[in-house]
């Protein structure tokens, strides 16, 4: 499995690079002008964790960074924008590891924190617990100065007609919204390698339109939606999460690169192919090595995602995949 | 790393492996009198699982048995007999993966299950979800008919000093009890081989003492608490959970397996002494490989576990490592 890809190739030391993802899944091609808003909001992101990355920052603060925008983008399935449980309410998920020192810190089912990969960031900083869920987590995270919000902050109207939607199983209203299948269970994420050589992942989701309240997906868990190691790779995934949990696919990567001498590419296209489609699954991940390789692959339709590296020109893209399809 | 254990010896073709732990932990070694109780209460739950496997039940069916025992025996940090959170309640987590499937169910912050493997396995049942959480989580297994008891069913006398005792910083009533300190933030878990070549994995906690509310530790975590894939391993851990969950160790005794093309029993050994241990992590787990070998690695001073397989003896053990210290 070689792939000609120019992201293959290593970086000149001390350059950084930067990979994010806005969601995978099966995605009608449309406009280019229907697709516009959707690359501007892939963009915005990717220049947030670079604005980090080019002062020296730290590939923690670059994931963040990156995580927050696409937060606050209504267009992505996570903070301001994200979609609605069964119960009409938001549960939001997001977790992030520091591949320096393989903290972790994550938050599950939280309601009212506007930023959820924030409170993820402010557990991992105080270190006692990796994850932790619902209220009590929300008030811990409150106590320690993350902002909250009224839940009606994460509401848009194009989320609540995509619940509606589907709960008439209105094949018809979907298909008006060309990204409305890869976005009821979109996630966000970012992979990033900084100047000094640290890695850092992040995610974050609003979850699964019309999801049972309660469900717990991939995206906090560290090995199926997010994992760092320095010296071997980050991971963010997005796809159909429970899939992503019992394949154990980020970790996947990670350990067919550590113990079976793949390279990024093929770990991350075999993590897909081998570890995730054989369970049913669909979906895609973005991965970065510390040689600042970049690979993206995922077997749905599209994947909303962009990437940029140091000394080299930023990217964005839906479909066109470099790997696979 | 080769080990002379007998159980590194693959069974004949269809015969059953059994193996579960207790908990792992800073032991202190006490008199044969005063560990009988917990002897007894290690083969019981054995036996359990045992009387699955001679019938030609399944590997799911008997770490379900051996879990129930286990959770059902106040001496183990499980069910009746969890220990308190900070709050003075209880919050259970419990986990499962069938090896044959690799379907998994996991449920966390459970306060009223009377066996959360079962809600575990409810949900596995179901398929639509692998992990949830909180009081969603109950009243959906509620619904479904897992049995459901009043908290105060979970307390004991031994788990409430304990509870006071760590607030107390009350060392020396921590050191008159010989097992408190394991026990306060042990786990039980069974791992499997059927006699048709099936693996399967469950883990059940009460978490820590003192534990924050909210807290979600590595054993509902597939991956790092719990793991089961046919033709591999089925693994069981226990220790020091957010060591486990940034080690994603479960998983990692299967990627050594399945990349690295190591024996299960060097697999397991390495996870704990090169995944676990560099991060700080302390504990052990308990795995069974396709042919029927068992491994019990633990860093701590002792694990409490229990082991047969078909056609030899039944064994119990706190301290005398077959492995590693």
């Amino acid at each position: 499995m070689t792939t000609p890809s120019p992201l293959n190739a290593p970086l000149p030391p001390g350059r950084w690079a930067l990979a994010l993802h806005g969601g995978a899944g099966t995605i009608a091609r449309s406009s280019a002008e229907a697709e516009a808003p959707y690359h501007a909001g892939l963009r915005a992101a990717l220049a947030a964790g670079e604005a980090v990355l080019v002062q020296g920052g730290s590939a923690l603060d670059a994931v963040v960074a990156t995580v927050v925008a696409l937060e606050d983008c209504p267009l992505f399935n996570a903070g301001h924008g994200a979609v609605f449980t069964a119960d009409e309410t938001h549960e939001l998920d997001a977790g992030l590891m520091d591949g320096a020192t393989r903290a972790a810190g994550a938050l599950a089912g939280v309601r009212s924190l506007r930023n959820p990969i924030l409170g993820a960031l402010e557990l991992m900083r105080d270190g006692r617990c990796v994850l932790m869920g619902g209220a009590q987590a929300e008030a811990w995270c409150a106590a320690r100065g993350v902002v909250q919000v009224d839940p009606s902050y994460f509401s848009t109207a194009a989320r609540r007609a995509q619940l509606h939607a589907v709960r008439a199983r209105d094949a018809e209203a979907m298909l008006l919204d060309h990204h409305a299948a890869a976005l009821k269970m979109g996630t966000v994420g970012a992979v990033a390698r900084d100047r000094h050589g640290h890695l850092a992942a992040a995610t974050s989701t609003g979850g699964m339109t019309n999801k049972r309240a309660g469900r717990i997906g991939d995206t906090p868990l560290v090995g199926a939606g997010v994992w760092a190691a320095d010296g071997h790779c980050a991971v963010s995934t997005t796809g159909t999460g429970e899939h992503f949990i019992r394949g154990c696919v980020a970790h996947d990567v990670h350990a067919r690169m550590a113990y079976g001498a793949q390279g990024l590419v093929d770990a991350a296209q075999a993590a897909i192919c081998d570890a995730l489609a054989p369970l049913g699954g669909s979906g895609g991940l973005v991965a970065v090595d510390a040689d600042g390789r970049i690979a993206m692959p995922y077997n749905s339709t599209g994947m909303y995602r962009a990437w940029a590296r140091e000394g080299e020109a930023a990217h964005s893209a839906v479909f066109e995949p470099l790997f696979l399809r």
